[in-house]
């Protein structure tokens, strides 16, 4: 077990800007948004509405760099490996620090992530054909609304793992213990009943192959908060680079519900 | 089954003004937390961060009356059988509607209640001792901090209930179902570890005998966020009175986490 300590100090002298799949594995990670405050309310009420592809970790004070329930060194400017700057909509930049954009009202949200579940399900013996793979797990948008709150809203977007339906049903049973990092699936079978047409063709990540004797299982997926996000189009937001997420001090079996 | 929307017409109508145990006792009852939007932030910061005492139902859109992701016909100024009105802390009235207060900047707040968890329980086959002793709950401050969140903080309200060991066992099991209405004990066992001295002398709700074989087993309670809110004396603030709950469109049996 590696010490999330460690990476995050490893990362913060900028000594790793990659994605952190794999690292301190047995840590949560998390999605980060940082928002000015003005647009807090709002986007604390869409995840509030919606959480399953918004389980909140931690929630910052407004301009303080730090988030301590989720680690006591924790410096949301450096301890990121890449972060993306959106103004008004468009990525603007993918610094590995952001200190230099640090503002008094910008408030820091950290949304549960997939790699803790997966974690979950590779510990209970249920294959992941994208790891097998070595790709990036596939992801697609839905025909399914969010529910807005103010400026964000916007489509569910899943993440899907190919299953045996023995396995798909003990998935369901294991993720279920796991609400604060997307919980139980959404959707189970045809992709068409929720608005997706092609599995071959995701939205985001890889394809990975499906076999016959197999479902496809679909869970809330932590795009959907960045996608939201996109829509909104605030006049300034800050975002981990995809899968370079917050590594915590909190342990993926802390998270299990029952 | 009562029908939650019949009972919650006839609140509306004032033909209901007491407490609203045992009324549609299959659905979700809520406490009400009626804040202006200035304080609306902080208010779901300090839920965010105390998931326990403070599980978030809804949040309705500023200026709506309406909260219809509970119900669709729900009027939040007329629903509950009767508020509290708070100005700078200090109780000013008891209303059963507040339409002549109703402000274009207030945001409303539904938060989990242990009637639904107390319905599981008594379905689970475990006696409940205020239940059959015709008493209020017995609610007690503990030494435990909450997570505190601009002007909200302060201590972790708990009730208590006491049960024989397998029981309490079995609690844990149906009370873990519920995340969304408390979830989990937060203690079990010797009061004092969690600052309470005397069993006998609740400071919410009333008093109930703990047998010798028995355990008091402690759930984090729905009176912590009104202690914060006393607490915070915000300018302007309304509650459900005690007991008078918003009867939701939402089944008890929704809210099962597994």
């Amino acid at each position: 077990m590696q010490n999330a300590s460690h990476v995050r100090s490893l990362i913060r002298q900028g000594r790793w800007s990659s994605h952190t799949s794999g690292l301190a594995d047995e840590h949560v990670q998390g999605n980060v948004v940082i928002l000015p405050e003005s647009l807090a309310v709002d986007f604390l009420r869409f995840c509030q509405r919606n959480p399953k592809p918004c389980p909140l970790l931690a929630v910052s004070e407004p301009g303080d760099r730090r988030v301590p329930m989720l680690g006591s060194d924790i410096d949301i400017c450096s301890d990121l490996p890449r972060y993306r700057v959106w103004r008004h909509g468009e990525l603007i930049d993918e610094p590995t620090d952001i200190t230099n954009l640090w503002r008094e009202d910008l408030v820091s949200f950290v949304i549960g992530c997939s790699f803790s579940f997966e974690q979950a399900l590779l510990a209970a013996g249920l294959p992941l054909r994208h790891v097998e793979q070595g790709r990036n797990v596939a992801m697609y948008q839905t025909n399914i609304s969010t529910e807005a709150a103010g400026l964000f809203g916007g489509p569910l977007v899943v993440s899907m793992r190919p299953m045996k339906a023995a396995d798909a049903i003990r998935a369901v049973q294991v993720t279920s213990r796991f609400p604060s990092v997307h919980g139980a699936p959404v959707h189970i079978g045809d992709p068409s009943q929720i608005g997706i047409h092609d599995l071959s063709r995701p939205d985001y990540g890889d394809a990975v192959d499906v076999m016959p004797d197999e479902l496809p299982v679909f869970w809330a997926c932590g795009v959907t908060p960045q996608a939201a996000i996109q829509q909104a189009r605030p006049a300034f937001c800050i975002t981990h680079a995809p899968g370079a997420m917050l590594i915590t001090d909190l342990l993926n079996h802390q998270l299990a519900s029952f």
